[in-house]
């Protein structure tokens, strides 16, 4: 069966209605080129597209963005070397590189979400979805026992936490990539009354401050921001199982990066 | 001789052109009213606004703002307890807080900056100081070695890398608080030849994955994120010497916080 990519992006965009704006586009390639090899990744950085071109893959699969913004806004470094070189490497090699990223989000549920929560083992814990959050009822567990089961599962070496060690945690909000500001995650403390979030990342003056005074006033509150990619590799890995399923014929990869952070 | 918390303002506004636009107003208190104590802190935490009672202090300054949000858009968490309970200790107390951002960023050269430029022992190094941040010629060194000469000087637990450890620099640029993003950022390092940036915070996907790509592509770039309020609070500290100059018989005070993440 000859699959063009047109095929791909229609199947990866079929669960969601047409969205007015997006930034969900086919960046490099052209869409009636015939597909050899897929990859997805959270981000496809120089190293990533150069092993999906070893890999003989023709369509790669990015969460975010290849030039450090979300909405491509970069006319203040398209003469940078940098920029120049990774446009070189992509424009030789003839790759088609695909952004999905809103549509992923707007699976129901969440197919980020959906993905961080599978790879978690938690779905049988999950009480409500939301948009943008998911909230789980566990059973008790001690953050630091918590925080330990995560970077195992995720096979993380670090993550960030704000709030008390010593808490007992029992009902938990999930929200993905950037979605750890303020609009989005502190609303879900006193709402869904959870005890912990577990995040990407955000504004360090926003939810973590938020966690902080609640300690402070004697409330038992926690936050772990993972990592944007950590909080989001896992639902693009989810995603390439599924993609391989829907196109058993055709190879299909997950390309993982290592974290973008050290801790010194 | 009877100073007003006006007089204060003043004299703190004093060197910046009035802004049309500004987050930098009284949020609490009375603007007649005479001042006995005075502390500057990064961001007035409930610990930092209960300490401030204590040392009989009735104006507090605070870099960043009470309630999570940059704009004081509060309105998904006003009913929360932890706002609410944050609110009444300042009520009760009937301390003033000023919000001393946009002006002291204004200061020429960048008051936060300075500060933190200060701090590090670095101000003969100083080769330009844009509005947003400043360029450093440095005598060459590993970049691990600025990592410990940085978390000793501050005195911070830790620091988050990204790029080539093995990096030899010279050339630094310096942005705090949320100035690591990308438009502010990543123009240095091909503009100003920088091999470093140090700055507060700033989306993961943005400076952080254009030092990857670059060190993928094989040049030396790096990055230090110090957290923001470990970068600014030099800053904070720096005014309140100020202010203690120019108001000799008013007790001045700079209360530090912990960072607000551990590192699990």
């Amino acid at each position: 069966m000859k699959v063009t990519i047109q095929n791909v992006l229609d199947k990866l965009m079929e669960p969601v209605p047409e969205l007015a704006r997006t930034v969900d586009i086919l960046l490099t390639g052209n869409k009636e080129t015939l597909v050899k090899g897929i990859a997805t990744t959270f981000l496809a950085t120089h190293d990533v597209i150069q092993q999906a071109i070893d890999l003989g893959v023709n369509l790669l699969i990015t969460h975010e963005g290849l030039y450090y913004s979300h909405l491509d806004r970069t006319g203040k470094w398209t003469s940078d070397p940098v920029f120049l070189e990774k446009k070189r490497l992509i424009e030789q090699s003839e790759i088609a590189i695909f952004r999905f990223h809103d549509y992923i989000h707007m699976y129901e549920p969440d197919g980020i979400t959906s993905g961080l929560i599978q790879r978690l083992n938690w779905e049988t814990y999950i009480e409500k979805d939301y948009k943008a959050a998911s909230i789980l009822a566990l059973p008790k567990m001690p953050l630091k026992e918590i925080v330990s089961y995560v970077k195992d599962k995720l096979q993380i070496p670090y993550v960030r936490v704000a709030g008390d060690l010593s808490l007992g945690c029992k009902r938990v909000g999930i929200s993905v990539g950037y979605r750890g500001g303020n609009e989005n995650s502190i609303p879900l403390f006193h709402q869904d009354k959870i005890d912990l979030l577990i995040s990407g990342e955000g504004p360090e003056w926003e939810t973590p401050e938020y966690v902080r005074d609640a300690v402070q006033q004697g409330l038992k509150k926690a936050l772990i921001f993972l990592g944007h990619a950590e909080s989001e590799k896992a639902g693009m890995e989810y995603i390439a199982q599924k993609i391989q399923t829907l196109f058993p014929s055709i190879p299909v990869h997950f390309i993982e990066e290592k974290p973008v952070f050290e801790i010194l």
